[in-house]
């Protein structure tokens, strides 16, 4: 078992097919995790090379990040054939708090993951967009991440993200580059089956912004600091100009 | 004490000051609580006008729902003088589960409840827009609840809502003018403001679809229901052409 946890499509292909590559180094019949966000049709197509070669993949995708990898907590988000599963099994199960088989298709665990990429980036902007607004209403912000966390307004997101604004602390968890390349990706998925994602795609302009505005490595939740800068709002830790 | 439930500022100035309004009608020195939602310049508007006639103006919208509302838990978002909330605060304890107390000026719990619906708003639009898109891939959109009500994508509203697609029961519990009326005060107090929204510009359009394809009165989840129709994707019970 071979278990990749890589941030994209070209790097997994790379570990796959690159020099000394797991497709030609690892016995025959040795299982592919794959944990990469990426295109479903890009997981399907990876499948398809590796499984030529007698090795097989599991389409495996993690959500969760860093401290929740350390402790054994992830969320799997996986689907592949009988056998992929039957060997990676028992390495998926030390590192997931929850392992979802989603069916026996590469693609689909890809899928399901860009299903929460989706929602995750277009809430990490909506908190910000709410927060710095709140900010730029004269409301105390703090009373506003009380409030909100108790009311119908809440998303995991801006429980979670809303304390590194609160805080003034942008050191990257997750870089607002991620998202531009996750709510990238569900753009991507989306023209190609003709269906429009208009939320979605006002979100990626932000993150797109906040990435051109010189944060693309700083947390996401620096997309509260481009609203506050374009508006000359006071945010925590924002010097005004 | 007035505790006035009513939509919108217009139904809330016609108890005021409207034919036999409460502005004349109440004994001086008693207490008028408004629990709609409207612009903060509304809400500091009519105190003003309330107070000239020696009665107390509570600023108190509330959030919940009628089945909190039934259950005597909603969350009371409330600002105003002293002497209004010492007169008010036995009644709003018995009909709320939490009251905050967000400062002496009226206008202050309208704002809180402005920023709490544009999250709302956004998150029932990406909500929609998801499991829509979900749909379309081809995933078993009861599968992607489960999943994504226990990722980092949640949403409350995530979790309320998309039951109501999963059954195709769009019998209004909160209607989708209520979030064209919302989502429409937000963009004006922002544009107002001088300060962009443009992911809750993207979600009031969304609204606004949905009511402008006949749905304006049914649940709000049937936003869904429009990337459904505009798009040929299968939802419950609703009829491809």
């Amino acid at each position: 078992v071979v278990i990749s946890v890589v941030v994209n499509a070209a790097q997994t292909e790379a570990i796959l097919f690159g020099a000394d590559g797991v497709a030609e180094t690892l016995p025959e019949g040795a299982v592919f995790v794959s944990s990469a966000t990426m295109d479903p049709d890009v997981a399907r197509n990876l499948a398809a090379r590796l499984e030529t070669s007698e090795r097989l993949y599991l389409d495996a995708p993690i959500s969760g990040g860093s401290v929740r990898a350390a402790e054994g907590a992830l969320t799997v988000l996986a689907s592949g054939s009988a056998a992929a599963f039957a060997k990676a099994r028992p390495a998926l199960d030390a590192m997931a708090a929850k392992l979802y088989e989603l069916g026996d298709e590469p693609g689909v665990g890809a899928a399901f993951k860009m299903i929460n990429q989706l929602l995750a980036g277009v809430h990490i902007a909506a908190a910000s967009e709410a927060v710095a607004f709140a900010a730029r209403q004269g409301l105390d912000i703090r009373k506003v991440y009380e409030v909100i966390t108790a009311s119908a307004g809440n998303s995991w997101m801006f429980e979670n993200r809303v304390p590194h604004v609160l805080d003034g602390d942008y050191a990257p968890r997750s870089a607002v580059d991620i998202f531009v390349k996750d709510l990238g990706i569900v753009q991507d998925m989306a023209r190609s089956a003709k269906f429009p994602v208009p939320v979605a795609a006002a979100a990626l302009q932000m993150f797109l912004m906040t990435s051109a505005a010189g944060m693309g490595r700083d947390d996401d939740a620096s997309v509260a600091r481009l609203y506050a800068r374009i508006t000359g709002t006071d945010l925590p830790g924002e010097p005004q100009t």
